[in-house]
Formats: structure tokens, sequence, C-alpha cells
């Protein structure tokens, strides 16, 4: 019955290529240069492991239904007997095999105490390629740093003597009633750190009653994720814009017609990011720097090279259109300045999330709450707070920063990498423990400024005389620093 | 005569808990429930140490009238014969080995020459789990450090050509005459530094005539540390003020008529912060996850747990009945900004602790400085700096702070933990000498800066310019720290 | 035919001295009191490798027409037989055996991503003493290490939903259509670094369509590097002046006649800066203590040494002299403070640069781009920004920098060292691989930053409040740090 | 002939006690109670190494007249035969050892390229108690490391195209001319650093032309320094007032008679600081905590033990004493805030010093320099400028350190420690070469600034918006951070 692998092995060069993916063949020839990835990526399965199996390198980042979608039904080459596919005998590397062991030796979820402590966890149990690929920024890492600190420069003015016994921390966004103001925010390739994906993430959520937004780049298809979903759980939808507006119509009428309660149109990434720390994850030593050749593949992390569909030429004017498309509210994802802000509530929409895509676009962009102190006072001036919801994320950590936004106006916070993290080390018990232990902390935060209610939370309650700072306490470039030889005081003479 | 050990040792279970402590024994059973610290404590010792003596781990948690005042009589069970108790052979561990070996070497009394030098020499001596219990804080303890970086905001504007032959630094409090402008603030469990624990206190109080103030939460009971007190030596009582506000009376009306002389209710702590490094330092590795089950208890350190009974609905409308039942003067400790004093003033009170707890309880609530810096100049405005007492703790290691803070406007500064760490150290002669040390200071700084009596500390003697800027010098979290992967410049080949 | 190595060895002396480069013999004895680096370098080279080759050192700092222009035909003693001149058996050195082995594992040059990855590369490759000349700065570098720092100061403040599919980096300088809008600019002793010096730069420039600067103290002959430049690739002069001004209008006129499109004249170095880590690396323990004598030869670096003709008289009142001599556009090299632009566009000039010479002429001069924000608000109130065109130099390292200094306003930026590290560390293809990441990452900033020309970038698009704070994020003196005994807790007592 | 070593050998208690010096025994019984530097010291020597010369102990801290002046004649009981003295064998210590290898390893006086460079040799050969008494500073230190980091607020805006060929940096000072604008500050105990002591410095500023202040605390006498001036060498006189005026008036009208050309009052030390680097230092392991009794003694290092004379009552009522008994300027050397500079004025003193005394007194005392900031304009709004002569100290490193002084308005700076560290380690070669430098850095400076003479330095030259952000770059204390335990993430659990 089917294809074998020796049938398959013979087609490995750009002339003729198939590949084996769970457990089906597939021709990918005239593909190839269409591949978002570039062609070398699949070359390189095509042609070292000649009639082996492509599954596990092709499943975190291709949705189940991609060769549905993006190969044409003739290409199907049907079953293949995988008792004749060559098992690659990896050969596990010393890297690998203490990975293994720090697994072995993982902390129990117990022990994490907040969600940084997720991370360090899946830091040194994750792969070293996901890893890279989750907590990479752009350039030196400055913004995707300083989303972090930027929260650090905001303090507390807490109330004393009120009656805080009862702490009420649900709120709403988008009509939404959730249990706390945080969502989860669209983050790629969820199944690089767990291989369920992104539909952990939505059982958790559905949990703790918060809403899940829903990558254009998740790992899991739509679909999947939507089924995740339970009862009335509310999710919404990341779009990044695609070239082919008619594949952007179809793509936004299916999720509201699937019952997505916002679409979130992420408008910072024209161009996806330089981040040279998963670059360089993906520098292999042997044989790159004899192959050449096809050069946009050569430097190139993940991310760059599932995107290349995303169109740059995306503007304001096209916002009438996406009004005219669909009844979802509408929320700008990536607002960086006060000035868009008064745009996007000119032109209608329903919110903006003042974001710089968790440091991974540009760099030296200002942390979202430090934009939040620029926006709110100007909309408060003009009387316009309520027309518009502002949202705001990167750099969460501690319901500290959430009660810090909300001070400031923010209605609510996108949570993304801490969820990543606590999922790639825990699964799902981890993501549900980080939720639990932001609401503990939201409950026991709330009581100490002395609010028993979010709608309490106001400016007069924070200092942020040190917000906008910028020179101080700010990231330094570790490359800059690692480079420098520092002076130093004359040498002893050696001895004789 | 009496029970034996082993009588003891078949109440091992929820159904039935006995325990020995002090050579008696209790059934607990019914009691369980209620146990503050959580029932899996008592369970422990019950099950674990079945029949064992558990008077080591009860006592610097419990001041010794706690089994008459919360167990009925009924349940005291009467004497063990001591004899048939099998002694818990404690193997040491290498930790604790090296502890011990650390206390034998320790550094003489007279090495110590200022506040920080006990914190150095209580960190090796003390056990771990005590050690974590003084020393941390909230969150990332960053406004536990910034209470002593705030100090360093300040710079002195000395004057010269002063007469400063003769200083003398006494001042009163409360209408108490006290020897120099500090008070011994008071901090919980002191037994866990020194067998003895808050009587320690109050010998050395009295011997440098200064006031302490006794903590709720104390190892010793309160009348223990009345009683301690000599001559017309001046006690205050702190208050976390109970649900039950029966109890609560009861036990102001008993100080008062025991001759304390102030009121301070604790106003920052409607509930206990989550102090990391102290749930940390409880986790034991084996079992930890097996057992499950009794949730709260899992989590939590020393101080949550003994503070349920802690009133969280304690609120303004409750002052007037504290000036109802007695005639002390009450002082509200822990207020954290300027618009809380104004109030605390129109409600009549004394006096005012500007303080965030130590930074044991929310993270990033200002030092107390800096919120003395914005109290004072609204209160002169108002010409109501002399219708209360402000007082501000936390962070003051030398002298030269205690004089910044009455530059400022205080009446006197708190100061807690260098007490602890010098009599944990070294016991009542370490408190001496750290008050001696203090004392030294205090006369050497007052001649430096110009000035021979405190009533001459004013605003010109100081430079607060730089006590806003929180983004500067403000400590970093070092967990964030932690995990973040530097970039790296490109690696050489491997060695062939 | 011709000399020996045994002719040229008796003569060693001062009395008379002769050297050998490239395969001729110079009698040196007259020259010996005028040559611009002391007449002990020579000596030694005379004495101590008596009648060998001493061109390998002479080469990178000497213009290959040296020779004949400053030492009179008839001191050109003529050919010398090689074959008789002794080879100098190099004993390898352990520090230069390693070297060897950094060499031979050197990353690949895709290994670079940005521009400071070939300075970790060049500083790990090249000779120690060429490395310090590079990278030194003047006194503690501080200067050095803020041009770089500034840029971190300034944060961007993008905009979204415009249109940047096409990107257009393109931009004009003093007339000349160019590609992106920085130059190499003028940096010494390019051999020091590659052996075939400047040219290579000039070969690299042509490809990237950019202006390469060709420097006074070029190790190429200045027409030399002219004569390396193809079509109608543009090259600038930068300028010392010499004491002797025929001798400067000698060059000046030359230049302009082989097509030299401007004239930058430097104006911050009428000294030449100390720069210790360049002094300290040409320190040999052997000897120098009791050689003494000749005593400027002794703490200087190679760049001191070089410059004594510079004219240090050089003063506004030359400028219309130098208007007189050519019709190339002038620009001062070197401008720190706004006046001074003011009276440059109030000479007539063309154009400033401000900078600071890399940080290696007077420390604590500050950077550039902080220049350039007081200089353009002043510009541009008096309707001059036109006048003049504002160029601005020193710490350039990321695309984004370039982008922060055309939002300030200036014209363009000059780059310098990233250039001689990527050459020095991999050639031609070096430098061109770092001018191609520029490109890159220039286009992706303008799309990121929401611009799709470089007219576009104006100071709306950056915050530069931390620009001015010179105390935060201030490079540390690290000898002032290293001289710091910092206070210690007490010692444990000694083990018995 | 003379005493035995057996005789003075008996003499070794309290009640009777003899001590040898120079070759010459002492009866000190009587002295006991009033040494200034406490009977234990004394007695340490007469009884531990009875009969033993003390002489190398007393040598440093006690000028040549001390006996004659201190003791009566009575008590000089004569020559000792100094063969019958044994030999004090000092068994060398490993750490005196590997000083003594560190000796024989210095550096060569060449490779010190800066000031800095000195204090590093100094640091690695002095004795550890000589480094810590001169390196200290009061408690942690911060104003001893801000007075260096204080210059480094301050940044430089430099004029071009300036004719600077020739530079003049000579200026006046109390109408003295001297080559350069520094002069060499009183400094205490120059033996303990070189065996000749402060004379090696009067020999230097003889050859720099610049001005010695004379220390009271000099361990050369009075006399003996002002022998060693030559010519019309100048010379100032450093003064602590004595309690006893009679003696204050002696020392001034002598020193006057003497030909001293300044009296600098020193009003910063009413008492002398804590410098616990230098307590430290002095403390001994061995039978510190068996000897007790006296206290001052304990824990005091060489600086408290001798200032005990200093009178804490000196006052401005005393100043026009002063004026009524020389015609000598006075000057106020410690001034601190502006306030004090302008009674200085009104009580018609010649001059101020703005200083802190090397941070060794008041810790948070604000540098010279940032206190020059504050004065100057002060002066110049009352055109008072030229009433006084404003000097600074503490802190000057660099030339562009002097630079700076001059530019904000300083007559001149002083320079302390970096003189004793030179002189410690190389001798008057080191003092020699470390003044060489700062003249060349100076008119380095002078070029690169844009000025030939010192009278062009003006505030326009400098920004100094940095200098008053306390906050920033701040010294950190060392103690308080070596003491804090950071938070860490969850440990891996134990290998099995």
């Amino acid at each position: 019955m089917g294809l074998t692998g020796q049938d398959i092995a013979k087609h490995n060069s750009r002339e003729s290529c198939w590949v084996i993916v769970h457990g089906k063949a597939y021709d990918v020839t005239e593909f190839l240069p269409e591949h978002p990835g570039g062609p070398k990526i699949i070359l390189k399965y095509a042609c070292s492991f000649q009639g082996k199996d492509a599954t596990e390198e092709y499943e975190p980042i291709h949705p189940p239904d991609t060769l549905d979608k993006y190969l044409d039904k003739s290409k199907h080459l049907g079953e293949v007997d995988m008792s004749t596919v060559e098992k690659e005998e990896k050969e596990e590397s010393p890297e690998e095999a203490e990975r293994q062991e720090r697994i072995a030796r993982m902390p129990i979820l117990e022990q994490c105490y907040n969600l940084m402590d997720f991370e360090a966890v899946a830091r040194s149990v994750m792969k070293k390629t996901a890893w890279a690929y989750y907590s990479s920024g752009a350039d030196d890492e400055i913004t995707m740093r300083e989303n972090h600190s930027a929260f650090h420069k905001i303090w507390f003015r807490p109330r004393i003597l009120v009656d805080v016994e009862k702490i009420d921390c649900s709120t709403t966004m988008l009509g939404t009633k959730v249990d706390i103001p945080f969502y989860v925010t669209a983050t790629a390739l969820g199944k690089l750190g767990h291989p369920e994906g992104e539909v952990v993430l939505t059982r958790a959520a559905k949990k703790h009653n918060v809403v899940q937004m829903i990558p254009t780049l998740a790992s899991c298809s739509f679909d999947e994720i939507m089924d995740a979903a339970e009862g009335d759980q509310v999710q919404w939808m990341q779009l990044y814009v695609n070239k082919d507006r008619a594949i952007t119509k179809k793509i936004v009428q299916h999720a509201e017609s699937r019952g997505c309660k916002g679409l979130f149109i992420t408008v910072d990434a024209p161009q996806l990011g330089r981040r040279e720390k998963d670059m360089r994850s993906k520098f292999t030593d042997v044989g790159s720097n004899v192959q050449g050749g096809d050069k946009t593949d050569n430097s190139q992390g993940a991310a760059r090279a599932i995107s290349s569909f995303i169109d740059p030429a995306l503007s304001w004017k096209d916002i009438p259109w996406f009004q005219s498309i669909t009844k979802m509210p509408i929320i700008l994802k990536g607002v960086q300045r006060v000035e868009d802000v008064i745009r996007a509530v000119e032109a209608g929409v329903q919110g903006v999330v003042l974001s710089n895509h968790g440091g991974r676009q540009l760099d030296f962009a200002r942390s979202g709450v430090e934009v939040l102190a620029e926006v709110m006072p100007v909309l408060r001036e003009r009387n316009w707070e309520d027309r518009i919801e502002v949202y705001v994320d990167g750099g969460v950590r501690r319901a500290t920063d959430i009660i810090k936004a909300l001070c400031l106006g923010a209605k609510g916070v996108g949570i993304g990498r801490p969820f990543l993290y606590s999922m790639s080390a825990y699964g799902q018990p981890g993501v549900d423990r980080a939720m639990q232990l932001l609401k503990d902390e939201m409950e026991m935060g709330m009581r100490l400024i002395g609010c028993s209610s979010v709608d309490q939370l106001n400016p007069t309650l924070i200092d942020t005389r040190g917000l906008s700072m910028h020179t101080t306490s700010v990231p330094i470039d570790t490359l800059g620093l690692s480079i420098y030889d520092p002076l130093v005081n004359p040498k002893a003479k050696a001895m004789l």
C-alpha cells in the first residue's frame, strides 16, 4: 500500500522535490519559490534527509490546514508506508543531553512564585531555538527590556483605612465581563513551546475567565483554537493584513462568523523586526559558508521567514474598508504615540493597544506604559477617554504592573510571553498557576493600595515622575558593553 | 507520673491529634481548622514526629500565654513524663554544620563599626528560615531596598563656624523625653533571632533611654515585655486590629492600664504582603509535591500564616471608636501620602508614622522619607506642623539618616531590623553597641552639620533635589535581571 | 648588483643611519631630528636590526610617496641585494601564537549580524598595537563611549498606518546623490588593519554608492586613493592644516584638481589628544627605563608622533584664505557648540561636522548628536537650516542611530571605526557586508518608524528628553573604579 | 655609657612606663593620660616589646620636635646603649612578604600615565595601615567618591578656530604667581607614605612653581618644611585651631614670621570623622577582645587619636581675633554652602576653600565643585566675585577637572591624595612626574577647549546641567550592597 521511503528519496532536488509530513507525501517542487520560509529550508529536508519524515520540523510552524490551503490537491501524493521510511537516528548532542537532565531535575510547579520563575524554568528546559524565538527582541533588545523596566519607574501612593475586605478585580473589555483586567495576547508558534500549542492557552483562559486573542501565526489552526473554547468563552482575533485583501476579507469574515468578538489589526509590523538572538540561534556552523546563494534565507530567524505575506502598504485609508466588511469592534494593535490615538478615535475604531510588539519590532520604541502616560491626559483634556478603549501590552510581570496601567487609565493589559513560558515549562497547569498567581497578587495589591474595585483605580494613586526619564535605568546594550576594553592600570613586571 | 511519649504517639492524625509543648500534652484536634498557621504544620509535628517534643518549633512563634488563651482548658492534657519521650536525633545537615562553624568563627562585637556590620554577621550565623523571615520584603523587594537608598538621595548643606562643643541629641516623643530621636519599632517574632526575644530590646532601650514599641506579633507575651521595663521606662504598643473588636478593646485597655504611652495602629496591612524569599526558604524538597491538599499552607511564609485575624475592613470610620476606648495618644502607622496625613490631622489623632512596613507590604510603595518630603511642606503651608507628630521608619542605618529625617521635619525615626540583627548576632550587648554606635554617629553628625541641638535641624541644611527621581539609583529586580540572556558576539569556530 | 645587508649594517648610529625599505636603502642620518615620529624609532630599527628589512614596520604608517616627498634624492642609496639581507627570525611570542589561533578560528563573515560584531572579531584577530591605535580614545575614554551611549538617550515616536511598501533611503550630500545617508569618514593609518589600506574602503564606498572622505594621515597616498575610485565616484578630503601654508595650498589645490568634491578642515585637533590605551600598548618592558633621553618619544602613541606638523594657530581668520584658494565646498569638521555653527554660517562655509573626533581629542566633549540637538533648534529659529549642511559623526553603530540624527536635522552621518574593524577582520567583503547590514537596517527602520523617504524624517518622530541628562548612563571611568577599595564587613576569625 | 635595654625593660607598666625613641629613653608615665592617641598604644610598646626600640612606630605620626615640646625635660632620660637593646626579630608575615614581592615588581615610573595610576601602584606597595589611613573616607565613603564623580557631571563646550599655539597656564593665588592653577593641599602624616615626609612635596612644589600648604598634622615639623623651601618659594599654612588660643597664637605668629603667605583655617573638622576603613585596618585579631578598658582607643583610626586638641567651639566670633593677630591673608577651608561664603565675605576674609575635607568628615556633604556651581552665580549677582578668592578641593585627578573648576569661577584647586600616592610609590620623582603629567594635560586641555590663557576660561565653555542630579551616578554604599541577598529563581532538584 502507498509510497515507500525509497520512492520519495529519489525526489531530492529543486527539479523534483517530495516531502513526507504526517505520513503523507507531497510534491512541493512548484511551491518551492513561493514558500514564505524560502526554498532552502525545504530542500534541506528533501535533500539531506532523503525520504525521511519531516513532520517534527514542520509541525510547530505550520497550522494543520496549511497543506490543504496552500498546496494544490494534485500535489498531494497520498499515504506513505511509514515502515519503509528510514527512522532518523538522531545522535543526541551533549547540549541536548544536558537539557534532558535539566528537565529531569525541573523544579516542581509549586516552586514558581511569580511569572519570572516560569521564565527561568522555561529557559532551562526549552530547546535552544524555541527559547531564542520566544525570548528574542529587536536589535539590542533595549525596548524589550525597557518594557519591563518602565513599570519600575511608577510608584504607588496608597490610600489607607479603606474597607478592603471584599475585592472585586473584574472589569469589562469590549463589552465582555472578565475576572481580572488582563487578556492573553497573541503570540506566534505556540507549538515550539508545547506540542498542543495555543489551545492550552484557550483552556486556561476559560478557567480564569479572561479573553484570549488568537494569533494569525498560530501553530494551531484558527478553527482548532475556536473549537477549544467552551460555553460563552470570548476570543478575539489578531490580524496581519495580507497583501491580497480577498484573503484578508475571507479570514475576517470567517472569524466573525465563528463568533470572534474583536478584531485586533496589527499596525506595528509592516516588516518583521530583526531579532539577532533568534538569527544567531539558527546558525549552524557546518556548511553555512559554502552554500551561499539564497540570500534572504541565510540570516533569518523563524519570524521573518513566515511573514512575507504581510502588507507594508497598509494605511489609514484601509480602515473604512475594514469597517465595511465586519461588525466586530476594530482595535489597532501597536499604536505608539498620542497623535495616532487621536487619529484612531477620529477614524471611529473601538480601541487601541499601545504596544511595541513585545520589543520585537523597532528598537528604541517607547514602552506601552510610557505612551499610555502620554496618551491619557490628552484624551481626558478632550473628554475623549470614553470614546475609545485603551489597552497596553509589553513587560507586564506582576499584578502591580496591571494596577499601574489601570491607574493611568488603561482598560486592561495584554500578557504574552509569561504564558508561553509557563506553558512551555509545565503545560496547562503552568498557565493555570501563572494566572492564579496574578489573581492572588492582584487581590493583594488592590487591598494594599486601598481600592476594593478596579473602577477606583485612578492617577492620584501613582507617582509617575520617573516615567519619562529615558536616560535612567535604561537597559544597556550588551554588545556594546562586551566589546569595550576598559583602561587598566600599569601592569607589574613579569616574574623572573 | 503523667502521660508517656507512647500515649501521645497514638494521636497522630486529623481525627485525633496531640502535641507536646514545654513538657505538657495538648489535644488540638478540634483546634486544627482554626490554627492561624493552618492545620498542616501541626499535623506535620504530630504525624512525623510521633510523640516527640514540638517545643523547639513552637516556641519562637507563639507567646507563652497562647495555649492558655486559645485552647480550652479541657484540652490541656497535663504533664508528660519527658523521660519517656524519644529524643529526636537530629542529624546535623551539612548546612547546619557550616553554620555552626561560622558561629565559632564569628567576628567579635568590637569589629562591628556600624549597623550594616551586624546584619552581615547575623546573616552568617542565623538559621536560614529565621534570616529569611527577618530579611525578606514584598515581591521584588524594590521598596525594601529603596527605603535604604532613598536616604542616599539627600545630601547635606552643613553650616560652619558654629560652636558645637556641647551636643544635645535629646528630644521628646509624644511627651516623653528621649536621649536620641529614634525608637525601637515593632517587629514580629523576636525569638527567631534570640531565645529571650523582645525583652532583650526592652533592656537595651532602657539603657539608652529610648522608647520601645511593643509588637502585636511578639514572641514574648505583652506582659512579659512590659514587665521587663524598669523604672519610668516608656513603651508604646503596636496594634493589628482584630476582626473581633471586643478582643481589640480588651488588648488596648489592658495596654493602657499597664502604662503604655502610645497606641500605634497599623494601617498598611489589611493583608500581609507576599514575601517570596520567606516562602522559598520554607520550601522543603521532599514530599512537597505529593501532599497537595491544603492550598493556602503551601506557599506561605511565617508572616501570612499568623495574620489571618487582622481586619481588612478597618477604616477611617473606626478612628472615633478607638478614641472612645482609650486616652493613649493614637498614631497611625503606615501612612503613605500627604492626603492621608491631612485626614489624620482632621481625625484628631496625635501622630502618623510614614512607613511602608519595612518594604514588606506593597512593593513600589515609596520610602517613608520621600513621603516625608511630600508631607511637611503641605503641613507647614497650613501651619499644621505642630498639630501632629510625624514619624518615619524604614531604611535607617546611619545617624545621618536620622539627621536627614529631622531636617525634613520628622519628630523621630523608628528602627527595626538593625536591632533584630544585632540581637540575633550578639544578644543584648549587640543591641547595646548598635545603639551606642548610633549615638556616637549622631553626636559627630550634629557637630559636622553645625548644630548643637536637634531643634536647630531644618530644611536649609539639606539638598533634596534628588529625592523624587525614582528612576535613578532605583534597586533593580534581581529576578528580572537573572533571567535575561544577554546578546553575545559571534562565536569562534570549534577547535578541531 | 647593489648594496648588501652587510653594507647597511655598518650604518647603525646617530652619526650614520641607513635603513632598508621595500628593497632600497636610504641614508636618514640628517633626517633623524625632523622625523615626526621622533628619531628613536628609526634608530631602533637601524641599530637593533642592523641591516635587516624595516619594511614591515614602515609600511602602515607611511604613504608610499613619503620617501620621495620628504627625503632628498641624494639620500636614496639605491637597490639592495635582498638575498644578502638576513631574514629576521621572528620568534613567535605566545601572544602572537594565540592570535594566530584566534585567526584560524575566526567566525565566518555571515555570523556578523551588526557593526558591533565586526568590532568583536577585529579585537580578537588584530595585532595588539593596531587594535590599541584604532580603539583608543582620550583620557578616560568617557567621550568616546558617550558617543555611542548618547544615541541610546533618544527614543522613537513611530507613526503607524503609513504606506511603507517602497522605501527610498537616498539623499544628497554637498550636491552628491548617495544611496544612504552615511559617508565613510576619515581615519588614519588604514594599513594597520589591512595590507591594502584605505583603497579597500574606496571600493566598498563605490559599491554602495556612498562618499568616502580621504584622510590626511592615510597609509595609502592621496593619489592612490583617488585612483582607486571608479566612474563618477565622489570623494572628499579631510585636511589637517600644515604650519606651512604653502604645503597646505599645494595639497588643497591638488585635491581639487583631482576632482575632490569637498574640503573638510579638521578644527578639533590643534594638538592630538592623549590616548593612554595606545600609549600603554606601545610600552615595551625591556629597556624602556634605561634609555631615557628623547622625552617626547617615550610616552607617545602612534597618533601624536605623526601629527607634529599640524598648526595650532589655525583660526577663524584663516577661513577667507581657504575660500580664496579653492572652489570646493568647505566644511568645518569638529564643531562642538552652537555658537560656532552660527559663526560658521556667517563665515560662509558650506557645512559643519558636529564631532569630537571619535572621542580621541578632548575627553568630556559632548557627543555630536547631543550638540546636534542644541544646534538645530537655533538654526531653525533663524531660518538658517538651509544655509549650511550639518553632519554628525561619532558612535553610529545602528541604522536607527542614523535615523535619529536625521530626525534631529542632520544631513548625514560619518562612520569611521566600524569600517576599519570590518576591513581589519574580513577585508573588503567585511566592509561590504557592514554597509549592506546598515542598508537593511535602515530600510527596516524607516518602515517601522513610518517613513518612506528620508525627507519625511522630522523631530516629532523622536523623544529627546533624555539626551541632555549627562549624569545618567554616563560611562564610568574604569581607572577610577578599579582603584577603589570597597568597604567590607567584619572578617571572620581565622580557622584554628 | 647610658642606659641599657634591660634598664628600660623594667618600666613596663602604667605605674612606670619608659620608651626608647631615636636612641634615647623617655619616662612617659605621667604623660600617659594626656597622650592624644590614648595610653594604650604607648603601653603596648612599653609592655609587649619590653625594652625594645619604638622608633619605627613613633616616627611617622610625631614630628621630630614633639618630645621636646610636650614632655618635660626632666623626663628625658638620656641616651640608651642601643647595642644592649634587643633587636626585634620581626617575623615577616605572609602579607608583608607578598607586599615585598609587589614592590620588587613595581611598574616603572614611566608606566604611570595619569594620577590614578600612581594610586594603583601605591595601593599595591604601601603598608596596609598607611594605605588605609590615606585612602579612607567618612562612613560609607559616598562623599569621598562623589568628589571624583562630580567632575564627571560637567561636560565641555569647546571653542574652535582659536589660535592656541602658545598656552599660558599661569595664574596668581593670593598674590603669588604660579605656573598652573593647583596647589598642594595639606594632608596629614606624610611619613606613613615616605620616610622623608612632607619635605618631598616641598621640593616638588618648588620645581613646578606651585604653592604647598603645610599641614598642622604633618610628620615633619613646621620648621623642617619651611626650611625645605628654596628661594622665593611660597608656602601656606593649614591650621587646626587649638582649644588653647595661646598655642594657636604662637603657631600663627611663628608661621607669619617664617614667611608663610596664607593662613587656611580648617572649619569643617570640629571633630574628626569616622573612617571605618582606617579603623578596621587597625584592628588586630589577637587579644583585642580580652583587653577592654580603654574605650576610645578601641575603635579609633590614626586620625581621631591625634585630633583631640581641636576646638569644636570655634565660631564666626573668633574671626576678628585671627585678623588681629596676623597680617597673613585668612582663608576658611571647608566651606560648604553659599550662605557661609556670603558670610565669609562679610567677615572680611580673603578666601574660602569649598571642600569637604576629602570626604573624610561628613558623609553626604556635597562635592566642592558642586558647591562652587552654587556659589559663583550668587557672588556674580552681587558683583562680589572679586571680593574673595574661591578655591575648591576634592576629587581632582585630571587637568580637565582643574579646567572645569576654573570655568565655573574658582581661582585654583587643591590636590592632596594624588601627591601622597605618587610620593609613597616613587618618592620625589613620582610627585614630579605627577605634576608634569598635570601640566601636559592642562596645556592640551586648554588647546582643545580653545583657550590660550586661564583668564579666558568661563562658564559658557561648560555644560553643568548634570551637576546637581545627586541621584544619578552616585556611588553606592558597598556595605549595603554586600549584605543584600538577591532573590533567586527556583532551584533545580538535587541530583540523585
